[in-house]
């Protein structure tokens, strides 16, 4: 086995950094889990959990504090373990959040946050975006990125293709663009909530894919945070 | 006039840093800004925007690469407004956002943005909370900090005081909670929204000040993200 290497992209591992991630890891998604990293300053209650669950699954344990510090870049992170990535297909009969070129990793890890808290557990990537497999991703999204069904796709065209039939709403300012609280009264499942770029929004050529909806709000301000939008969207299709 | 710091708390200003943010400053609170900064080289429409509003409004600008760069941090910040710090009552007959404890200046600033886009206008902070003036939140605010009536209060009783007759909701897990739905079909105006600190929330105690509300959510997430949360209750307030 090559040695355990700081995280970049291309690489077939991730790290879930800390304690708590560590511990979801181990049961969220116990089979990617090759071996965990532990600090001697590792104690208490939240540790002895962590072995008992490393041993029940027969995973190992390494102390490896210089290894901890190169892969998190902090003095204090006592814990990691060492995550296969997958991703996984996803389900067509399930609604979808779709995320077109969302750059900003806390973004998208308070949205997958989002997203796991208002039962969208399929998620579409339209690349190029942030990775959704970086450790500060997993953290933003508290674990959440282990309990999701998470796949990049080159366009979005190649996305609808995998999709299966669908009503697809996608998020943008439009004359033709219905107010969120008239679009949820007529909602389809499955459907697909579409949200572009944190900076430039989703292409104009998008209104052709499906209803195009805006959230109601002030003229005072352009635009709200992503992952305040995307929150909105799937919790008001959620509640109606 | 002492020689600018950079930015921290006990100063009597703070900074609007970057082009657009310092344009905004000058068009909002043109009277608390006492002087731009300008690198040289700053150019281009927005320049020339920035130049004419300063020459409208008979303020200062000066070339200053070296303070630019000890203020902001950075290499490339060409424009700074230098803005005197003004905390504002808060209108009683208003509708209220209120954070207690909130310490993270990412989520203060987003929060703000959103506060503004769903005309909740004025913000009551308990302290201890983050900085409303620090650079880095009225940078993520997008300068909606400008707009908003923002007061700190040494307690939620302190507050209380002030905030005049009015239905409060403190956003907390309770058995006492209902759902926010149900909630905002009996919404009276004026009324205030609590969220409590983005690790801790609210304390127990706030059961006592109003109807307590939860986000309708699944279990498989703890909470949701702080900023999300008082967007999904400021928005579903205003849309009911």
């Amino acid at each position: 086995m090559p040695p355990l290497e700081a995280y970049k992209r291309q690489l077939p591992y991730t790290y879930a950094l800390g304690l708590y991630p560590a511990i979801q890891a181990l049961e969220l998604v116990p089979d990617q889990v090759s071996r965990v990293l532990v600090h001697h300053k590792l104690t208490g209650e939240g540790a002895q959990a962590l072995y008992a669950a490393c041993e029940r699954l027969n995973i190992r344990t390494e102390q490896a504090e210089r290894l901890l510090k190169r892969v998190s870049g902090k003095d204090n992170c006592y814990a990691a373990a060492v995550c296969r990535k997958e991703q996984h297909a996803l389900d067509p009969s399930c609604n979808h959040l779709v995320l077109v070129n969302p750059m900003d990793a806390g973004n998208l890890g308070t949205i997958l946050r989002s997203a796991l808290g208002f039962s969208y557990l399929d998620i579409a990537l339209i690349t190029p975006c942030a990775d959704s497999f970086e450790p500060s991703v997993i953290r933003a999204s508290m674990g959440a990125v282990f309990s999701l069904r998470v796949k990049e796709f080159a366009s979005f065209d190649a996305y609808e293709e995998q999709a299966g039939a669908r009503a697809m709403h996608p998020f943008m300012l439009s004359d033709k663009a219905l107010p969120l609280q008239e679009v949820v009264k007529q909602k389809q499942n499955p459907h697909s909530l579409i949200f572009g770029n944190e900076g430039s929004g989703l292409p104009a050529s998008f209104i052709q894919v499906g209803q195009p909806v805006m959230i109601e709000q002030s003229r005072a301000v352009d635009s709200l945070n992503l992952a305040v939008s995307a929150a909105l969207g799937m919790y008001s299709f959620l509640v109606r």
